[in-house]
């Protein structure tokens, strides 16, 4: 090592030790700091000195080693203040001589923890330089310059992006991808202009092109309309809609003390993970009646969101992305614009994702936190049943988000995890962007006779159609670890006249089910009326009833792709729309720890496939939002959000309504001003 | 008629007609206005003179008898200024004589153009004032007088509500309304407290209470901890909810003339009636690329909303209200409070309905406009695959919200019609108010060794389950009147190598189907993935689409009740959740024209079966929002809005995206202010 490098390293040595004797002390599931990213980096390279550069040494995932959860729970019912500090770890998969290599480092001791090579199926995540890399090998490569030149195109105009391959039986699989160009002369709508007929493999280990075709020539579509940037787009703009303030005269109602947020009757951890990017820990909230605050999710995220494209032909069929474990939800996080992102009262928190030579790369405002005031209605009441009073109460809902927006590509997608005070946590999944599109030759649909896969869209534009899955984890805690899964079947009941001496000749009664083992609990919804509840079997109110959460889905849709297809077999855990399984540290990831050209072989059907015990146990339920797109002219060039999501609803676990007792905000008047419009 | 009876009508000739040469034209959709009622109430008292007084006619429902649907876009087509006035018309249904009239009042010419006799089953809406009136009797009533002693309860607590009683295969019905009683003392909450086992029959008719029983004595819960009222609560209050203002210098950005609201790119005609609640009608959307507004809807309602308990014990078993043709969910509208049941830039309307005396009752604020901000992304896209170039474009979401709400006894629905930007209505339901509640033996769920019908809420409380149908009438009009209604329904298909040379095994493609004829259209959803459209067949983009809104559901409930049971074959038109039919003025209530003590002859199920054409004609979607309802604790005792609701999505109906060439709202800063916190 040469001295500066000794001495960058000390440096960080200093700032840490500095950071951490600091006002707020770190919560053990804090992200890596910039700091800890840099000392990660440092320590692994002394290890893994190459000959010249540290060109074969990549970095693929940096992030938490996670302690144990009971080592989290012990010391969060620790009374110490402060408390006691857990050792902060990192776990890194890094790219070295062809292998991926599982690297724990403890950053107190400032040692490597541990080393494994990881043999198996799949590959880690990719990292932004080595697709930017890979997608400048192109205006280099003698044949596609001759390619471009055939269409009649300038080269310095042409833009690349790269796409993963997925595996479709491969016995033996590299680190490929694909790479595909669009031409940006006209607009800077990237995807509106491709160069279809065109396919370039590139080798991310060796990052060299091994492998290209030019079959066909398509028109490029020419772009026109496609425009997106205000500043570029001409008049008449519309419609219009009028500007406003809004004032929070006494401040936010929320906190933030390092990544402990408290509101209201909440209070939760935000964590920020590469991979799965927003992760909500520890969310609790606060029983009024009880006088405590009571656990209700450990840890929630988005696991894996499924893109499976519906086009069989040679350039579209692999486009089946698995966008948290091949891209990262987390390193795809974009800036979030104050005003127009998010609403003027919000704050903003950065977060960090390591670049492949293990360098921290800041996010500025990944996170906005913000109140909503959408005008809704917590609960209300009118009683005019009472003779001579009328009797109204309406309170106000208020409610708390927590913002982050992924944009994988084309789409971007807004993943919102709003807190009630009503002891309701509602997971909103909004969806804009650019279509993906594919050039045909059409201009009209008279013109089609075959199958072109997707919506025509503009002259020489086919919108493909494709799925988004997303699949959350839950570990929901309710009151405590050991939860059951229950199903509440709403079954007809037939009666005669002879039962009750009533002329009714039918209702549905609850039939609860609690699922003994995982094989319980894979859940095709729509098919059955159900309320699906995570209880808590040993704790139960005072009249008897179990506490719990039941899942409220939104609109339901379910897998489409057959299931011995290959990118089925990879995504076989939305073959069901809901999975429990018993709490393991080591299965987080629905698709599986190395996603990328993965197989099928670890994923979390095939855990499943143990059949475990899950009653009374630490369980996780999975769930999958899912959206099948039809691609319709009015999403192109940009869509308008599309929202879905799901609903996590307090079921007995209070006494009674716990917003019962909420007073309305008080009334602000605006102030007398004296302003200029 | 007497001398002061002619005077008043003279007043009111005299207010009409100057109402009617006012600045604002009537709409010929606008309801009707108070004088309008009076004029209809004095104009029809005329006609049916009573001996002593006007006890014997009753009326049961007065509303606008709407112009025909051709009229009305004739008149909206006219480009005369003002446009020519279309004489206004009141339709009646009143109790004369133990008989419903159908009374059709010209208002221009001041007599009655027609009167029909009903002869069918079934009665007309409940007014206020017979369930009022009903409500009292008992108190008057020796044996009721009795069994409030024999319970030891204090007489004056004592507060009854009218209960429909249904049709369970009666040959003849009377107008019979159910009492049910609650004590009052200790609390508010009227329904936390019923006396159960005493049953009372009451004929509206006749007035007078004609079935009387005292089956049993339970305990009458305490009704401790059910009191609502902020006033009475004790502290601790909570959790804590910090105040805002919000302020738009500008003004809102809609505009309301008489009933029609413009907004953004949005023009549309708010109504009311007694039975429907809100209608809005004429909803169109500007198209900024065709430089024109463009039809959606026609009209939209509530028309009808089903709540079947299931308990099939005596005191239960009738219990499945159809809210909207009983009840009404107009005359039951509540008054809304400003800065609670609305943000504080909303405005309000007030609405009228008529008691049975056929005088106007004012709703002062039934309705409430205002244009929500609740921090949504309208579309966005970050780009960072052009090199050296990052390209982040926002526009925060905007909408207008037109809010209702109706309580129905215990319970309080919100309805909000949502209009977006982006061309989506969305369709908003909540539900707040009270459980009902059935007295029983029970302080914990261990005791129980029988059905209870519902969840043990509290001691001798038990929350009965139950389910909330609302059916929305729909007559979408795309682009113009004559639509088809198609199901792109996404279908798997199987591939091998040798279709396109690649290892793809399956995709799902669109398969599109027309509905030719109403049996088409009938759809239980959640069986097959499908989209569903309302398509204009005449009208196509540029590349060939057909225009079209698409459906998103919700979550998505099936009617759980035996199709033979006799409350489901009154409600036989939640068999399915999706039917379409040709539009039909008479068509307008899913229930039925005369949904009391309805016996199924008569309704949307009914006109469905002759299987009309409904291919490129003139059609209307009847959608059902349903949900189950288990009741919880966290219910108790009043309940956290539950919300639900459907969107209509612009599906190709638009070139492109419409909401592209919208600029954000100005960011309006907060003034220089003096204030005082």
């Amino acid at each position: 090592m040469a001295p500066t490098m000794e001495l960058v390293l000390l440096f960080i040595i200093i700032l840490v030790s500095t950071l951490s004797a600091g006002a707020i002390q770190t919560h053990p599931l804090d992200p890596l700091t910039p700091e800890e990213f840099n000392l990660v980096r440092t320590i692994i390279s002394k290890s893994y000195p190459t000959s010249s550069c540290h060109a074969n040494l990549t970095f693929q995932y940096v992030g938490l080693d996670e302690p144990d959860k009971q080592t989290i729970l012990s010391w969060l019912s620790s009374k110490s203040k402060p408390k006691i500090q857990i050792p902060r770890r990192a776990f890194v998969v890094a790219r070295f001589e062809k292998q991926s290599l599982e690297i724990t480092v403890d950053l107190s001791t400032r040692t490597i923890a541990s080393t494994k090579v990881y043999k198996g199926h799949g590959f880690p995540l990719l990292t932004f330089d080595e697709e930017a890399m890979a997608t400048l090998l192109p205006s280099k490569y003698k044949p596609f310059i001759e390619s471009v030149k055939k269409r009649g195109l300038d080269l310095s105009q042409v833009v690349c992006t790269t796409y993963t391959v997925g595996w479709f039986g491969q016995v033996k699989t590299n680190r490929i991808v694909n790479v595909q160009c669009f031409y940006t002369k006209e607009t800077a709508n990237l995807y509106a202009r491709p160069l279809e007929g065109i396919s370039i493999l590139v080798d991310l280990d060796e990052m060299k092109i091994v492998g290209y075709s030019d079959r066909m020539v398509a028109p490029v579509p020419t772009g026109e309309d496609t425009e997106y940037r205000s500043s570029k787009l001409k008049p008449p703009f519309g419609p219009k809609l009028k500007g406003s303030a809004f004032w929070q005269p006494h401040g936010p109602g929320f906190e933030i003390n390092g990544h402990t947020i408290r509101w209201a009757n909440w209070e939760f951890h935000v964590g920020f993970d590469t991979r799965a990017g927003p992760i909500i820990s520890l969310a609790s909230v606060y029983d009024l009646e009880k006088q405590e605050y009571r656990k209700v999710l450990y840890r929630g995220f988005v696991s894996e969101m499924l893109v499976p494209y519906m086009d069989p032909t040679t350039d579209w069929y692999f486009k089946t992305y698995f966008d948290c474990g091949e891209f990262g939800f987390g390193q795809t996080a974009s800036s979030l614009q104050p005003l127009t992102d998010c609403p003027s009262n919000a704050v903003f928190l950065d977060a960090f994702y390591q670049n492949s030579h293990g360098s921290p790369v800041q996010i500025p405002n990944a996170f906005c936190i913000f109140e909503k005031y959408a005008g809704d209605i917590m609960w209300r009441h009118t009683e005019t049943g009472i003779p001579n009073k009328v009797i109204t109460e309406v309170r106000p809902d208020v409610s708390l988000v927590v913002r982050t927006v992924s944009t994988l590509g084309n789409y971007d997608y807004i993943i919102d995890w709003e807190f009630k005070p009503s002891g309701g946590i509602k997971l909103g999944v909004g969806m804009s962007g650019m279509l993906a599109m594919k050039a045909g030759k059409y201009t009209h649909t008279d013109q089609i006779k075959e199958e072109i896969y997707g919506t025509l869209l503009a002259d020489y534009t086919i919108g493909v159609n494709h799925d988004h899955f997303l699949t959350f984890y839950l570990d929901l805690d309710i009151d405590g670890e050991a939860n059951s899964f229950v199903k509440s079947n709403l079954e007809t009941v037939k009666v005669t006249v002879d039962d009750h001496g009533t002329p009714r000749k039918s209702y549905w009664k609850v039939v609860r089910e609690t699922a003994k083992t995982e094989a319980d609990a894979r859940i095709k919804l729509g098919l059955k009326e159900s309320e699906l509840l995570v209880v808590n079997p040993n704790k139960e109110t005072k009249v008897g009833n179990k506490v719990g959460y039941r899942l409220i889905p939104g609109s339901v849709s379910h897998a489409l792709l057959a299931v011995d297809d290959y990118p089925q077999i990879r995504a076989a855990f939305t073959n069901y729309n809901v999975w429990v399984s018993p709490y393991n540290k080591s299965e987080m990831w629905a698709s599986g720890p190395y996603t990328d050209r993965s197989t099928g072989d670890d994923n979390l059907e095939v855990w499943n496939k143990r059949d475990r015990e899950i009653e009374n146990k630490d369980i996780v339920l999975w769930y999958t939002v899912g959206f099948h797109h039809v691609p319709s002219q009015d999403d192109f060039p940009v869509m308008p959000t599309l929202s879905g999501g799901f609903e996590l609803r307090p079921t007995n676990f209070f006494e009674r309504n716990p917003v019962l007792k909420v007073l309305p905000p008080e009334h602000v008047d605006l102030p007398n001003c004296t302003f200029e419009l």
